[in-house]
Parts: structure tokens; sequence; C-alpha cells
């Protein structure tokens, strides 16, 4: 680690006590969550989208023409509006659109392919209020990162228009922990370990076949989705999430970035308040939306 | 093809003739290239760097306490200080320094490591001049998009400061041809084929272990190397040494970036003067150099 911030953060990671009941896991991550609160300029408004609470949030200056639509990460399982909710009002202001957050349905509770359809009913929702989709946007994190791209193809499949970009950080999309970072990166990583991981796979999936594409975008023919930013750090258990997505997209023929950023842990975004890379990471993910939606491509070559 | 002037491009490539000959497959490519001429507020001069010939070019505004070392793509056969004028100029300006353009020896003359050696030579030279090694970036296509990798590892291991940056196009790393868009790209790249890739690769081995890790990096231990910028096209049978090298970069902890251009041929920079796509991807590189030279990292997470 080449400096104090960082170092402090992962040692704060490690030092978490392993949480095995699933409500009270819930409820921990939230709680770590609030204790940041999102920025005194942001207004927050509850609603529903297609029938799936949310959260609305406004930053100054920002256009309520289009949006970006986030489904937060924790396994299919954890997470809430609360454990994102500082990271969404950010993410909106670095895009300069209103962030909606999405309360998809969790498992076990609510398996696969309960948030697939719930990302599906919300972009629906977005485009039915008149927002154009070339203004929309569709990000989230780790689970929520897969479920990004399982959306795209969601949406493609399902006849809808593909928004501007989808924004994936720390993906999750091989619910079988093939990736050799699992094991290559299981020392340095302090958050995401492949036991634990495979329960969650096992809880989402309830069942259902571990490469159903929907469920495991690493199977999914990526033909024709939106443009993708792919950011994921380097000493991620995840690594190699990131980088065979990047790649199944790439042979796609998709519009892809990759961004490996060096020391970063699992969704470093979480800890902006205390790590400038976090801040950083969301103001170049807002940079990238903003290309899109103005150009219609991150990667312009025409005029 | 969305647009008619790629249609056009990738048309005249692919009515190339077949030309077997290298003495007069180097001319076809200088004579190719020399129709685009430097703009006019361009000044060239011929200079030695370490002992092997190269071009300095200048652009208004730029600042000489830097410096982008360029090595033209060509297979290691073919490629000179003609071929790719066009190019070092114009990404000289996009980073705002000097262009130094490296007349390295050919193979089947110089097989390898003469490339590296020179790249090298040429690298002590610029730090010689008293140019610091954070205002210098490495860059080159193809062939020399490689040359760009192994290059930094030669300075790793040679106990050399890294550069700033190295920034590859559409890179070719891997001697064996064996990645998978090969064959998958194969109907779809107008530019680069099996065969005549593998034989570029004899003629540069001469005899030398196909995966000699500072001739196919695919293979170098890619530890502590200066970020990388990786811009490929998603039509290039050459896409998968672009994804594999970003891949063994990222498990390596090198900052990382992987840039999939839809629908783009093999080094389309080499089209600016035709192709919109071409200028913007060399603005998209000038702009990754200079945050490099600015910040020390693309991904700046300090201060």
């Amino acid at each position: 680690m080449s400096y104090p911030e960082l170092q402090k953060l992962v040692d704060a990671l490690r030092a978490r006590p392993v949480i095995t009941d699933i409500g009270e896991r819930r409820r921990a991550f939230d709680a770590f969550a609030t204790t940041f609160p999102p920025a005194a300029d942001v207004t927050v408004e509850t609603l529903e989208l297609g029938g799936v609470m949310a959260e609305r949030s406004r930053t100054p200056g920002d256009d309520a023409a289009g949006a970006i639509l986030y489904v937060h990460g924790g396994g299919y399982v954890f997470g809430s509006l609360d454990s994102h909710r500082h990271v969404v009002t950010e993410i909106g202001r670095a895009a300069g659109v209103p962030g909606y957050a999405l309360h998809y349905r969790l498992a076990p509770e609510h398996p696969f392919p309960a948030p697939v359809e719930d990302t599906v009913a919300a972009y629906r929702a977005l485009l039915a209020q008149g927002i154009a989709p070339g203004r929309i946007a569709l990000a989230g994190d780790s689970a929520g990162g897969g479920l990004v791209v399982a959306a795209l193809v969601a949406f493609r499949e399902a006849g809808l228009p593909q928004p501007a970009c989808g924004w994936s950080i720390s993906p999750w999309i091989d619910l079988e922990a093939l990736g050799p970072s699992m094991t290559g990166n299981a020392a340095s990583d302090p958050s995401v370990q492949r036991d634990p991981i495979l329960e969650l796979a096992r809880l989402y999936l309830a069942g259902a076949d571990p490469r159903s594409p929907l469920a495991a975008p690493l199977y999914a023919d990526l033909k024709g989705i939106a443009p993708l930013l792919i950011q994921v750090g380097a000493i991620e258990t995840l690594l190699d999430d990131a980088v065979r997505l990047a790649g199944r997209a790439a042979a796609a023929g998709v519009p892809t970035r990759l961004d490996v950023w060096p020391e970063m842990p699992h969704v470093w975004h979480l800890f902006h308040p205390v790590l400038t890379a976090g801040r950083k990471a969301i103001e170049q993910g807002g940079a990238f939306v903003k290309a899109a939606m103005q150009d219609g491509a991150p990667f312009t070559y025409r005029g």
C-alpha cells in the first residue's frame, strides 16, 4: 500500500467480524453506510418505479431529462437504499442527472430472476415517464455490476431500446467463482472470498443453473448491448470477472472500457468520503456517462 | 458498418494487392503513408538517440521538457519514419510534447532482440538528455504496441526508472497467434491474418523461442511496469492480444485501461486524416499521456 488512508481502510475491512445471520448482516451493511450521510445539498425522495420501491436524489444543476438507474451490490442478498445512498447520490452528481436507486427484491426471499425483472420494470417506468433511452444510464456494483449487464441483455430480449451506457463497478458475473483471481487474489482481497460468495450464489440461484445467462452474464450473448464502463480494483478476487466481462463484451463488438485501478479493494467507491480514489472513480464514471449521453458513444467517431 | 467513411476505408484495405517481396512491401507501406503529409505547423528534424536514427517533431506550444517515444508497427519487418510520420507528429501534438519516432532496426536483417535493444538505447538517451522519466511516454502500434510492453519490462530489468506510461495501439504480443479472435475475427479484419503474421513472427524470431518474454510480452512478468493504455478495434484478429494483455497487466497490478472501439480495423489511427475515429483515438491517448505526466498515474487517488 502506498499511502496511509488506504492501508487503514483495508485493515478495517479485514477486522470486520464474520456475521452469518442474514438479517444481522443486512443491518450491519446499512449501519456502516449510514455513517456517511449524503451531502448537505442533496435532496432525496422515495417513489415507485414499475412497482418497485426506489429513491430519487437530486443535486444542484442536474438535468431531470436524464436519469441514472442504480442497482446496489450485496450478493443479491444484502444491500438497500440505505447502504448505497451516499454512493448513488454522488454518482448522480457526477453524471449531472438525478440518481434513481432501486430497492429490487433480494434473495433468499426472492431469488433469481426477481432482481432482473425489477430492473427491467424500473427501466420501463423511466421510459414511460418520457425519459429518452439515450439519456438514461444503468449503473451498479458487485452483484449489481453483474445485474447491470444482465439487465442490458434483458432489455434487448424484451425489445426495449438500450440506454446510453452501462457502468459496472467490480462486477460479479461468474456465480461459480472460476476466475483465477479468486484464488490468486485471495490473500490480498479483504472483502470477497470464494466460499462465502458461492453461498450467496446458492441463495440467489435457488436451484437454477449457475450458468443461466441472466444470472451469470459471463454466459450471456452481449451483442448489441450499450457501451460499457467496467471499473475494478487490482487486488480483488473478482478481478477476473471484470477482465472476462471486458473480453466477452469486446468479442461481441460492444464499445468497452475496462479500468483496472491499482491497490483498490472491492467497490472502493463505497468509501469515497474517506478515500480519494473512491471520489476519483465516481468522477470518471460520471464523465463516461456524460460523454455517452452527449455523443451517443464514449468512443465517438462520427462527425 | 454504420457510416460511409469507415466502409470505404475497409473496402480499400481489402482491395490492397498481396505483396510478398519484403522490399516492395516496405516501399508500399511508406508510399501509402506519405499520401498524408504532416500538418503545416509541424516541424521535423532528424537526430540520433543512443545510436539509433530518429526524428523529433514539434507542434506549437508543446513542452520540450517532455517526450513521447514512438515505435512504429509493421510486424518488426516493415514500417519506417516515413510510414508513421503523420501519426507520430499528431500524437506528439495530442500529448503536448515533442514526438520522437524511432527508426529501430528491422528483421529479417536484424531479428529479435534488436528492436528491444534499440528502444532501450533510445530511452536511455532521452534520460541522459535530462528529460525526467515521469515526463516521458512510450507509445507504439501493432508490433510496436508489443514492443512498448517488452521495452517497459526491459527498462525494469535494466534497473531504469519507468516512464509516465505506455500506450499500446492494437498490440501484437502473441507470436504464435493463439488468440480466439485470430480465427473469430478472420472474416471481419481487412488487415491482419494468421498465416502472414506467423511468417513475420518467424522472420523476427529467427529461431528464438516464440514465447521469449521480450519478443512475446504475453509471457512477460509485467509487475512494476508503467500504467498502460491499450486501444484496440473490435473487428481485429488481434483483439484478444489486447484483451489478454489487459488481463496479464491487471493480474500484475499494473494500472491498466483497455478501450475496445467498435467497428475499428487494425491501427485505425493510421487513417486519421480521413477517419474521425482515428483523430479521436489519438486525442484520447494524448489525454491519457497528459494525465499520466501530470498526476503520476491515470488513476489518480492521492491528494
